[in-house]
């Protein structure tokens, strides 16, 4: 059963699902207000912007952390919200949890720009971290929702391009498929009060514009994934997107990937953001944080959180 | 007449009157998630935990500014709430827009330890912060609310101990009297919802223990003010608290203190929360660090605020 603390995030989306459609300034704003204070502050932990090859992004560094391990972040927020600072306390979280650092990143909203701008944020980002000197075996590239899209269009970049690929991945309700072909839209439609199909495709077209729904850097569930590095996903037992997770997992598993999907019962869509307030969300975080400390070779005792 | 953005603090503290008592932790939390918000982001700031001297700190440290001038920032949370998370936000727009360096600094509730151990608390800080090679003539003390009685509380130590004392003082919504023998409870009644006589004596008496509502370092419109640096204070028209700002700032004036009061009409306690989102918060803002500027000698180019 879920924990009184966890409805704080289905109170969350239920009010976004009844707000219905608002100016991109005014969800911009209200997410910012309404959303970061799921997440408890960790403590203990720096926060220091920089402009990352012309990417406004923020370090975050959790106190006594490994500097050389990182997790390189894409925030969700399906393309018309979330930004660095939305996503500060989660992601703070989670690199003290795992003992290292994170670098968050910022790319267009998609009332701006179209597909693929968010992309080449994300993969100059990702260069720019490569150019600082840490070794791709110590980056996990990690994103929650829309996240998901720009962390798996970067590894098909990086191949692509040749550029080193970063040692693991870790999604957290990950919007995966812009051609919408999970069924849990529909068993999970009584469940979940935002992601109706309207409104994810909806979101979906604002983002690719004349783009295919089935293109592979936008949607990764059509991306070739032979190659790819381990990847770790958790999504909600009741979350409309579920089933992306699911159907993605079981791709990357006959691709030969070495995979993992955690779904956590009764759940909603990035419940992670409720870390340090719910305990499924600190469950959550712990097991990322306990894996990609094994796959980066981060030292147990590292940081204040370990 | 209040800007639409405003009526955000109104709601508020509308809000915090009709939930009524709560326990210390659910005050805590709920202080976190719905204050917190009130403030935008300043963007292009840097927030580093510190351990000032055992006092749990954060450097809040504006790209570009002179880091050799500082505010030192007492937040407000009637000894019940506040922290520096709450209060990191609405001071980084003041470092911000005045080109310096701030140190936010805790000190503990009342709930766990009564006065003076907060004043203790705001003395060790400000020693480290001069170990640490600030000159009191870059320093400016600052606070809102229950910060008030800890900067003024601090300055009186200072003049007690022989320590150099800070340049100026900025004070916001200042907590200043705990006998409460100010005109405005009776007068902005109707207005403020939040702050009655039964909720200001209970929070006094609950910071006081068994202590005397007239000591001068937990009252500071009794302590002997002559000698102080300049003083800069802001007060909300329609708060319960005005009054004691315009008491203070007369005792000030004739004790040959230089002085400043900003009433600004229509707004309620610590308006300036809304820095980032209200015009009055950014107006308001925007004085104290056009006076800090001057006061201590930083120059109007630094920082990318200025």
């Amino acid at each position: 059963m879920a924990s009184e603390q966890s409805l704080a995030n289905k109170a969350y989306w239920e009010a976004a699902a009844a707000q219905g459609p608002l100016a991109p300034e005014a969800v911009i704003e209200g997410v910012d207000i309404r959303w970061t204070p799921l997440s408890g502050e960790p403590g203990g932990v720096d926060y220091l912007e920089v402009d990352a090859g012309g990417i406004r992004a923020m370090w975050v560094r959790p106190k006594g952390a490994a500097d050389d391990r990182v997790i390189f972040y894409a925030h969700g927020g399906g393309f018309v919200s979330g930004s660095i600072y939305t996503h500060r306390k989660m992601v703070g979280h989670l690199a003290k949890a795992a003992g290292c650092r994170a670098l968050l990143f910022e790319y267009p909203y998609a009332h701006a720009q179209k597909h693929p701008a968010q992309l080449n944020a994300a993969v100059a980002a990702y260069r720019w971290l490569l150019a600082e000197g840490i070794a791709p075996m110590h980056i996990a590239a990690a994103g929650d929702s829309a996240g998901a899209i720009l962390t798996f269009g970067l590894l098909q970049q990086a191949r692509n391009n040749r550029t080193p690929l970063p040692a693991a991945v870790m999604i957290l309700s990950g919007w995966l498929d812009l051609a919408l072909s999970a069924p849990s839209f529909e068993t999970n439609r009584e469940k979940d009060a935002f992601f109706t199909r309207d409104v994810v495709e909806w979101l979906a077209s604002n983002f690719l514009g004349d783009g295919d729904p089935r293109d592979p850097l936008a949607s990764p569930l059509y991306a070739k994934l032979k190659g790819f590095p381990p990847i770790f996903l958790q999504a909600g037992g009741d979350e409309a997107l579920v089933d992306e997770s699911r159907m993605f997992a079981e791709r990357a598993g006959q691709a030969g990937v070495e995979v993992r999907l955690d779904v956590f019962p009764d759940m909603l869509h990035s419940f992670q953001m409720m870390a340090g307030r719910a305990p499924e969300a600190d469950d959550a975080i712990q097991r990322l944080a306990d894996w990609v400390q094994a796959k980066l070779g981060i030292d147990p005792m590292a940081g204040e959180g370990a």
